[in-house]
């Protein structure tokens, strides 16, 4: 029985199966299965580098046939120092803290009868991602260091380079006899077939376009951690420094259009937009982003003889992924955050002013996962956040919200130590009372 | 517009509509309604005592036609210590902690660029449970004090008694212009037209029997938080104290038979059968528990002449809730584990047994909330646990598991504070580095 196989519930059950031996790993033992593998890479790097050849001479004929863009076909390269650094990041994520058996909290409830909550692993995570390899081996480093069995599900145009890296990682496994806490799915029919195994599956965590991870979200019980879409706004106030507002805005939006955290709409105080949008817009015509904006926008625009395209209520909710910006004027900050409330997708949102209390209000009142003063929405991301290990950006409310590191993958349970208690004795006529004494958590 | 409408949305709507603003109130503020909803139903009693009467004599009635239980009927009885009772609980939780704001990571990713991540509220959630009046106000008063609005769906039995603790509720809302913070709704269709309304709810918690619980799960792509089925387990292992495993036992089945945390099964060690069974069934049947087994039970509880019934495959995944208990002989612990992980319902298992390290592994390779040594099932339960208060328990991965407090109402936000920068410098050729500095967090 291979662990890609693509029977209905086999790789899902092979990795329900191995999870109470994964998660009683000591971190010793964890932290040496990650540098076996890091060893095993160092040592097969020409395998790597010929299963790679083969996804990126396909990947060159489609960028040949204009089916692929240069930028995606370069994410696919692995080099010798990308392939050195996926050593490197298993080595850094052995070095990590141990995620595993913390206590969180501790209680005395009664003379020999104590409490304890500790962490522990979910158990079981599925991880679909797009076309970049190296993910293969990110997501395996933090699944395994937190103790999950992980099913990975990659980008097609990968697929030669991830099948390699997951060849190199089950060899170790097999070494050290945990067959199946690692799974390679290898279609999006294997992934629908992940769907409906929630007796198996605790937690998926897709990586992709909106329309796929929607698809997830709407096909299945298991708990899905992510974002469908990344609608991040810039409210510029009333008070506000010119220079700094056109800045931040210019980058929010080109430093890398397509990422979930790029800003889509920019909301102007009506006190501002005089001043602000004359000075914006040439500045990102410039940078060959298209501009659309609300009639009040417009009218500024036209006054000034810029270029802008009107904007239908479509706009306030389209992620563009794209050199495209949308501008509304509000007459309020309430106005600003109610729209933001309302369009946004709750993941970024900055405020640019020079008033702190304003900021503060903002921060407070705007319900995202990550929200911003004087600030890019570009910063959002777990490696920025020193987060030390990212596997997604949740828009969730429950569990975790924002960029999501090692944290995600991990919950708690609570162990009761007694020496034969029963309950009965502490209800009804002399009933024993609870001592409820906080005991030390180390 | 009343909030008890039952209008698709409206109820939904208006608690989304006040969620900034209750998120935004100080702990005092949280404090003071909640002690003006104290004193309001201290002002009150006579109104709440027969509001409760017409429900004590439907009820009445019900038992009369045997339709009802006694106990069910005491259950909904609000006696003048129960009504004070209602007041100190107000009380006591507006002494606790106030758990929004509170920070609880910070980090300076650059100069003048800082990070921290703060608890703040859910924001809308919707909490349907039985027949126990006093319900609405313990779950208004955890609601309240962590800045959540919440929408309330009691048992039909109790209706009177809960639209007036409700409105004495609304009339304090009312006073502090917060109307929608609290909202109650009266039919299942109108927890129907709940289901839906994931944009304005984030957290649904159901306290109710098995089959509506899971109809819940099934039909919402909002969030729940709970469990469906309660089917604990007691593991009596090779090694252990006859007496004990009797006591414990009995207890776990007898002292509250309906409640989620009564024990349904008892694996035994094959080693153990011999003397713990014929010790057990006596002690069972005399408290009335009609008792199951597999066939190697039965065989020893008819070489001892003693009552026992064959159990089927049905039976290890029933949860009686009742003066009903299976029992199976097991040949290992780890297909007692095996046993427990396959069939239960990942709330709570106990073992039995006098090898402590047996009883680690259990408590470590068992995937419930809540895992016991030598303890009663029944100890598996918030007040008990020394949580002040819970709003349920929970069996999912995610989020909260176990009996839930304050903290599975709760969420975090990422805030960033700068002074104007942008991503584009910290990458690329000459790109600063990020500091991440730790920040303390008070």
């Amino acid at each position: 029985m291979s662990s890609t196989q693509t029977s209905k519930s086999t790789v899902a059950q092979a990795a329900r199966k191995i999870s109470p031996k994964l998660s009683n790993l000591s971190g010793a033992e964890k932290d040496q299965l990650l540098l076996k593998i890091s060893e095993n890479l160092k040592n097969n790097k020409q395998r790597i580098i010929e299963a790679n050849q083969k996804d990126v001479q396909a990947a060159q004929k489609m960028v040949d046939q204009g089916e692929l863009s240069t930028p995606l076909l370069n994410r696919l390269i692995l080099t010798d120092d990308k392939i050195a650094q996926l050593s490197t990041y298993l080595e850094e994520v052995a070095k990590l803290d141990d995620p595993i058996g913390k206590k969180q909290f501790a209680m005395k409830l009664a003379e020999g009868l104590e409490l304890e909550r500790i962490s522990c692993p979910l158990g079981v995570v599925a991880i679909i991602f797009e076309s970049r390899p190296e993910v293969v081996i990110q997501v395996t480093a933090l699944s395994l260091k937190s103790g999950n069995a992980v099913i990975l599900k990659g980008g097609r145009e990968a697929s030669h380079s991830n099948r390699v890296l997951f060849e190199l990682i089950e060899e170790v496994l097999k070494e050290m006899d945990l067959l199946g806490a690692v799974n390679l799915i290898e279609t999006r029919d294997d992934v629908a077939n992940l769907l409906d195994q929630e007796a198996y599956i605790d937690l998926i965590i897709p990586r992709g376009g909106n329309e796929f991870v929607r698809y997830i979200q709407e096909n299945t019980k298991i708990p899905v951690l992510g974002h469908s879409s990344g609608i991040c706004h810039i409210y510029v106030d009333q008070q506000f420094d010119l220079a700094m507002a056109t800045k931040v805005s210019v980058d929010a939006k080109v430093d890398y259009p397509s990422a979930c955290n790029a800003v889509e709409t920019i909301l102007v105080h009506a006190g501002s937009a005089e001043s602000f949008i004359p000075q914006l817009i040439p500045e990102l015509l410039e940078k060959k982003v298209s501009v659309k904006g609300c009639a009040r926008s417009l009218e500024i625009a036209q006054k000034n003889k810029l270029s802008m395209e009107a904007a239908s209520e479509e706009d306030w909710e389209s992620e563009y992924s794209d050199l495209v910006l949308s501008i509304k004027v509000v007459d309020s900050m309430q106005e600003a955050i109610e729209h933001i409330n309302r369009h946004g997708s709750h993941h970024t949102d900055s405020i640019i002013t020079t008033e702190n209390s304003h900021a503060e209000f903002f921060l407070q009142q705007v319900d995202s996962a990550c929200v911003f003063h004087n600030a890019s929405t570009r910063f959002s991301d777990g490696y920025v956040f020193g987060l030390g290990a990212e596997v997604g950006i949740s828009t969730n409310k429950t569990h975790a919200r924002g960029p999501v590191g090692l944290d995600g993958m991990i919950i708690y349970k609570y162990l009761l130590r007694g020496d034969g208690q029963v309950r009965g004795v502490f209800s009804g006529k002399n009933a024993l009372p609870f001592l409820h004494q906080a005991l030390p958590i180390d």
